[in-house]
C-alpha cells in the first residue's frame, strides 16, 4: 500500500495513534501506526524522559508530539499556581470535598495542589525544544491555531506541524497561519471538540482548501474506532484518521480497569458534552459526576481553574475505583467519543493497529463488491 | 455496478430521495435512484392525486411512499382539530402574532386552522391502502416503531417495509417488530433526530445487527450530501444513503428561492437542534425564528401543538420572504442537516444524482489509489 503520509511522517500506515501515555505511543509506531504524544502536562524534564523511553522502545519507528500551546488562557502567564487557585471559589471547593466525603473517602485527599511557578511556564516553546533532541516526525498542536513560533520551529528542523480544528473557518486560519497538515475532528470524538459532525467537517474542509488553492492534507478525526471508518474516511479524501479514544480501552493506555469495563459497556449514547472537567466543552463518559455538578447547580468555572480543582479529585476517584470503592466507580469518567459504542473487549494497542489495517482492507473489498 | 438494494426494491443506484415533493421523488427515480414521498401532511384523497402525478413522471422507474404512523400521541385521536387548537395557550397565539405584526404582515394572516376532523385521521391504515394501489417498492414509518398493521400489509402485497432510528436500541425493536430496511440517521441530519453521529450509528448499529443473527440491510442518513460520502457509508456496510437535505436545494423542491440562496450560503454550523417548530427536536436552518422563541422565554409545545401554531406561520413568512419582506427573509427556515455546510448551488434533482454516481466512482477510485 503507499501512502501519502508515509512520505511526510514516515508511517507505514496512516492510522494515528493520540495518547498521553508513552506505553501506546511507543506500541502504536511499532505496529505500524503513528504515535503521538500528548505532552500537555508534563515539564519539560519529565518530557524528556518520556522521550527517550520511546526511542528506547519504539523499534526506530516514527512518532511525534502534540505540545498544546493554547492561544488564549483564562489567566495571565506571570501569576502562579498559588494566585491561581486561591481564585477558585470556596463553595466549589467545599462541593469537591462533599463529593468526596460521600464517597467515603478523606475530604482533603484531594485539594489543589499550588507552587510557586505558574501552571504554564512549562509549555511552549520549552517543550517543542525538548521535543526537536528527538528524533521526531511530528509535532501537533491540539488547541487554537498553531503559534508562529512553532511554525517558524517546525520549518528550521523539517518537521511538519499539524493542528487540530473543529470547524472549517478555524481549518483556514490553520492553513494561513502555515500548518502542514490539518486534524479535522468531529463533534463526536472525546476531549475537547466542536459540533459539526466528522461526516460533514471532513468533506467542508477539503472543499475550502481546494477552493483556497491549497492541497494540505486532511486526517479525519472523532468517532473513529475501526479500519472500515478509516477506509471511508479516505474514500472521502482524508489522508488518514487520528484516533484517540479507541487506545483507552487497552491495557497500554493510561486509563483504569474500571474504565476500561464501562467502555465496554457503554453504547454511543452514553458520553456528554460538558464543561464540568475543564471549563470548556469537552466530550467525556457520562457518570455520576456530571449528575453531581448539575444537580449542585454550580457553574463550570474557567479554564484552568476547573482543571486544577477537579483533575486531583478525578485522579483520587479513580484509585479508589480500582480498589473497589462502588461510590468511586459511579463516579469514574474520562475524556471518550461516542465511538465508545463500538468497543466490544478489551485489546492491546498492536493489536488494534493490526485489526484496522486488516478492517481497512475489507472495508475497500466491501466497496469494490458494488464495481463488480 | 451491482447493488442489494436494486434486487429488493428496483433501483439501480442505491441512493434514496426523500421529499415531501412529488416533483423530486419522480426526478430522483428517473436518473437511477429511489424517490420516496414523505406523505404525513396528506389527506388520502391527495396522496391518491399525488401518487397518480408521480406514476405519470416517473418513466416506470421504482420509488416508495413514507407514512410516519407515530406510535404516541399527545393529543387522543378521536378529538377534532378546534379541541386541539383550543389547547394552545393564548400567550403563544400572542407571541406568533407579535411575529408576523413585527415582519410587517396582518398578525391574523396564519391563526391555526381547525376542523371538526381530527388531524389525525387521515394517517395510518387509509394511507397504506392508496399506497399500495399504486406500484410503489418500499414503504417506510420516520417515526417510532413501524405498528404491525404496517408490517403485515408490507408481508401482503410483497413490498419491504423501512424504519428510520436515530440509535441502537431503536434498531434492534424495529428488527424484532420485523420490517425488511432500517434506515439509521445520525443526530446531524435535518428533521427529527438523535444525537448519535452517522459515523459511529452505522457501524453500532451494524454490529447490533450482526450480534442478532440478523442480516437485515441498512442505509445510512445524516449529513451525506455527496457520492464521496456514500463510498465511505458503504465501505463501513451501509447497502445505501438516504438523503433528504441534498435535494431542497433544488428547484423541483418545496423550498422557497429565499430558502435555497440561503442553502447555499450557510456552513455546517448554521443549523441548530430545536424543538420550535414540531415540539420535538428537529434540527433546521438556524434563523431570527429561533432567537425570538428564545428570548421570549416561552418553552416548545408538545406535539402537535407547536406544528399546528408554528406551520402556517413560517408558510406565511415564506410566501412574504420571496415576496422581498427582509423581516420574513430573516425568519426564514426549514428542516435541514449539518451538511447544508456542503451545498455549494442550486442543482437540479437529476443532476444531483448523476454527481452522486460520479462521486461515488471518484470515492471509490480514491480509496483503490492506495492499493497500488
Amino acid at each position: 500500500m503507499a501512502f501519502r503520509m508515509t512520505e511526510m511522517v514516515g508511517c507505514e500506515f496512516p492510522l494515528f495513534a493520540f495518547s498521553h501515555c508513552r506505553d501506546v505511543v511507543a506500541a502504536a509506531s511499532r505496529a505500524g501506526g503513528f504515535g503521538v504524544l500528548g505532552a500537555v502536562s508534563y515539564t519539560p524534564e519529565q518530557l524528556e524522559q518520556e522521550l527517550r523511553w520511546i526511542d528506547d522502545h519504539v523499534d526506530g519507528k516514527p512518532y511525534g508530539v502534540d505540545v498544546l500551546i493554547p492561544e488564549v488562557q483564562a489567566v495571565d502567564k506571570k501569576i502562579s499556581a498559588d494566585d491561581i487557585i486561591a481564585m477558585i471559589p470556596s463553595q466549589y471547593r467545599d462541593f469537591t470535598r462533599q463529593i468526596l466525603r460521600e464517597a467515603g473517602m478523606a475530604e482533603d485527599i484531594a485539594d489543589p495542589q499550588g507552587g510557586s511557578q505558574s501552571p504554564n511556564t512549562s509549555l511552549g516553546q520549552e517543550l517543542l525544544e525538548v521535543s526537536f533532541n528527538h528524533p521526531v516526525r511530528l509535532i501537533a498542536n491540539a488547541l487554537g491555531t498553531a503559534p508562529p513560533e512553532m511554525i517558524a520551529a517546525g520549518k528550521k528542523h523539517g518537521i511538519p506541524v499539524a493542528a487540530l480544528v473543529g470547524a472549517k473557518e478555524h481549518a483556514m486560519k490553520q492553513i494561513d497561519a502555515g500548518v502542514d497538515i490539518i486534524v479535522a475532528q468531529g463533534g463526536e470524538g472525546g476531549g475537547h471538540c466542536g459540533e459539526v459532525s466528522t461526516i460533514v467537517l471532513i468533506p467542508e474542509v477539503l472543499q475550502a482548501i481546494e477552493e483556497a488553492g491549497s492541497d494540505i492534507p486532511v486526517l479525519a478525526a472523532g468517532g473513529i474506532m475501526n479500519g472500515r471508518q478509516m477506509a471511508g474516511m479516505m474514500a472521502m479524501g482524508a489522508a488518514g484518521a487520528w484516533c484517540g479514544s479507541v487506545w483507552l480501552a487497552s491495557p497500554e493506555a493510561e486509563t483504569t480497569e474500571v474504565f476500561r469495563e464501562k467502555m465496554v459497556a457503554a453504547t454511543s449514547r452514553d458520553t456528554i458534552r460538558s464543561k464540568y472537567r475543564t471549563g470548556k466543552y469537552s466530550r467525556q463518559l457520562r457518570s455520576a459526576w456530571h449528575a453531581m455538578w448539575e444537580d449542585a447547580g454550580l457553574a463550570a468555572l474557567p479554564m484552568p481553574l476547573m482543571s486544577l480543582l477537579s483533575e486531583p479529585v478525578l485522579r483520587a476517584l479513580d484509585k479508589a475505583s480500582v480498589n473497589g470503592n462502588p461510590k468511586a466507580q459511579e463516579l469514574s469518567s474520562y475524556w471518550v467519543g461516542q465511538g465508545v459504542g463500538l468497543v466490544r473487549e478489551i485489546r492491546g494497542t498492536g493489536a488494534i493497529v493490526q485489526d484496522f489495517k486488516e478492517e481497512f482492507a475489507a472495508g475497500f473489498e466491501t466497496l469494490a463488491a458494488n464495481f463488480d
